[in-house]
């Protein structure tokens, strides 16, 4: 039984077996029905709600408030920025009746709502006091994935948040587009423990009906790097289309500036790459849906009483210290399954308590991530276990950290690049700008420019590919 | 200007008029570019978090966990429970196309999810030690809506919670019912300070499936009922078609009971309807985005420095009792056009403050329900504000009762029962419990059955229609 329960295939020998099986098998999602879509199981919509809860916080503070739209847009209204409809058309679900009647103009399920958020936009705002205005969308996206599927990292509907901001001027919409890059950035690196390089995104790459896109790029353990986020200034490629316009104090009619950016449940999936394990799920303590497990350790129906009600006074005192703590009373379980069970489920910390923990008044901590134990006695427990928590998620960012760094290096030749590219990684290139190199590069070793970092000029420099001088270092990389 | 930003008309003299004007003008929500959509605007979304997040906290204290399911249901699942398919099939939304590629078997658009998580909930549990499994999904539901339709209260698309729990026994299922419905009627009482009657549905008017629904029902002021949400005893109606199954301790294979319950944005209607006036939007309190608003009173320059850093210094006092509070410092606009604007907008609390209150050390409070107006002196505010919220909050309850106790009256004679109806109410009358007698009422008169009160038999009284035996009293009243 035990085996079937377990991972049974190493994280190193096969990734993608290793990734799918840890997202089954630690219950965060399952198949739907229909092929490219997935449930969440409580688990991992916990882990969701905790990033959700940790970025709205965020927004709230900066003025962002949220909104809803409905799922639904009419296909007149998609094709009205010709550029954005035909980048996502390929990819739309379409909805031809209600009941046996059918609709009119086809409606498109949202791949994204820049259209219909923007129509409403050019009703909303009439001038200058209107704006900013910063509207935050909380839903899914529908995008039909022809490409193979992959729980959180590639499925054909997915959480996510839209932000859809509307401004004055060029400078203040700018601006906006790096202030959610860095909330983006902070999130993810305080949260989930993953480190991230950030940037902007080449034309090639840019969101279609974007002037430019930022993103920020991570770098999963088989070498190929993961979009975790992007914000795009949209400048007035919407506002013109969409008549989203106001009067400036001079009562004079100007066209907005735009921004729009979004996260996806996607971080999940980078989360389980980056820190699980052979053993399964490694969770940051930060948004571990438990985050302290109590394993209570009896063999007698005396010590089961002693033990239980040692391990209630333990969950308390955790507890009132705002943890999520659980306790793990299932019987005719021994305590080596409910380790490796709650191993494989990647809750950040154990808690072992058994008779002769209690007779020295102590308790053994076992860290997740590293099995380090921990003697702890019970009067310290209460401030120690706050700090241990806290060691565990720099550890963890520590050690991804070491894994950028392992998987990051520099390259002026384009031989050596290629070679080398089979390993993995990013590689940090000289580019002449010219989207020719660009391609021949992605057709040649299948690696993309992930991002162009900010201040990676490089005037003095030779482009990897065609030798000629460069414009700015990138970052290339083979991406999911 | 003014005239064409107020509510135009009177909520006696024309209640829907007045009703679709507060929605709009108050800026909760505005039709989206599809037929019986809509989008909320974050005033309306703000309304929707705080009954969320109150609702969402009580679940969790209960052992109920979140999940997320996909939008799309194929055609085959959707019908594999008979009756409840038939229920729902003249309302659904279909996909056929993905990009231009025909789909196979048809994606409805979730009307409900039932279907779809028991098919994963047969996948899931296996012994009585998986049981009770208690998931609730925020979502949206998508139903086409052929009659006309009225933001918050009939769209074909609407944001929802819906809750799906399995237990190992029929008591405990139903005990699952009774707890969420008493949830739901003490959220919509202390929260939205709506009052509701609680009961079962008729046989008729059960949800399409259950073996029985339980209701909350509530009167609006034009007479009409509404339905608030409903909590069903599914039994083993669905667990028998989608084998959703369980080993006992005696490892002997049961079907497992199931609930499922929902509540929607339709409170946000009722909310308007019950408690708005002629001015616009009233909120309780305890859901209001703002709850109290500070306008500055100034017409000279060297007070507008005086009154605002003054407004400045209570705005401080009341958002560290963590009061959601506002300072209206947008200029150009007179004392007198902020006050309607909040008062349209249903801001529960005014604070007034010029020269002479300060000079005096005082502010204003303006209660926006009653128009009360109250001297509070600046070292009282802090201790003052909260209790005065909170009895705001009491007097809409108190006022929603009075209104639902005029509203309700006694029928045993139908003649009488008909004329009356026309005024509107709930109507509370013996019935037999036979339902040729609840389709005449429905087709003479247009009233429904609206909910069968628990610990409502009535063994000696005459059916109100056909005058035989009855078996108990129910609530009759035409309905939303």
């Amino acid at each position: 039984m035990s085996e079937q329960i377990g991972i049974t295939v190493s994280k190193k020998e096969n990734f993608s077996e290793w990734y799918t099986q840890v997202v089954l098998k630690a219950e965060l999602a399952d198949y739907a029905p229909v092929k490219g879509l997935i449930v969440l199981r409580p688990d991992g919509y916990s882990i969701w709600e905790s990033i959700k809860d940790s970025l709205d916080k965020k927004f709230k503070k900066i003025g962002i408030r949220n909104g809803f739209l409905p799922v639904l847009i009419p296909e007149s209204l998609l094709g009205k920025e010709k550029e954005h409809f035909s980048g996502f058309n390929p990819e739309v679900f379409w909805v031809t009746h209600s009941g046996d009647t059918e609709v009119g103009d086809r409606l498109a399920l949202r791949p994204t709502s820049e259209t219909l958020a923007y129509s409403l936009y050019s009703k909303w705002i009439k001038s200058w006091r209107d704006l900013p205005l910063k509207i935050n969308f909380w839903n899914t996206a529908l995008r039909a994935e022809i490409k193979s599927t992959k729980p959180f990292i590639r499925t054909s509907e997915f959480l996510w948040q839209e932000g859809h901001t509307v401004h004055a001027t060029k400078e203040e919409a700018e601006a906006e587009v790096l202030e959610i890059l860095e909330t983006y950035k902070k999130t993810v690196e305080d949260e989930l423990a993953i480190p991230v390089l950030v940037g902007k995104k080449s034309e090639k790459e840019k969101f279609v009906g974007a002037i430019y896109t930022t993103t920020m790029e991570a770098m999963m353990p088989d070498g190929k790097a993961l979009q975790m986020g992007t914000s795009h200034f949209l400048g007035q490629n919407f506002s013109k289309p969409f008549e989203v316009k106001f009067s400036d104090k001079d009562n004079i009619e100007n066209f907005v500036w735009q921004t729009s950016w979004g996260v996806s449940w996607r971080l999940i999936g980078a989360m389980i790459m980056v820190h699980g394990d052979d053993k399964g799920l490694v969770l940051p303590p930060k948004v571990a849906p438990i985050q302290v497990v109590i394993v209570p350790i009896y063999y007698t129906e005396e010590d089961e009483k002693k033990v239980l009600e040692k391990a209630g006074e333990v969950e308390n005192i955790l507890a009132k210290q705002g943890l999520r703590v659980h306790v793990d009373k299932r019987n005719q379980l021994t305590p080596g399954f409910k380790f490796h069970d709650w191993e494989l489920r990647g809750i950040p910390l154990r808690v072992e308590l058994g008779p002769k923990d209690i007779a020295k008044q102590k308790v053994v901590l076992v860290k997740r991530h590293s099995r380090q134990k921990i003697d702890v006695t019970l009067d310290k427990l209460e401030n120690e276990i706050v700090s241990v928590l806290d060691t565990i998620q720099k550890e963890l960012f520590k050690s991804a950290k070491k894994m950028l760094s392992q998987m990051t290096q520099k390259v002026s030749d384009y031989e050596q690049f290629k070679s080398k590219i089979e390993e993995g990684g990013f590689f940090e290139a000289p580019w002449c700008g010219n989207q020719k190199c660009e391609e021949k590069i992605k057709e040649e070793t299948g690696a993309d420019i992930r991002v162009i970092p900010f201040d990676s000029k490089n005037p003095d420099g030779k482009c990897v590919y065609c030798k000629s001088k460069s414009v700015s270092n990138v970052v290339l990389a083979r991406g999911y």
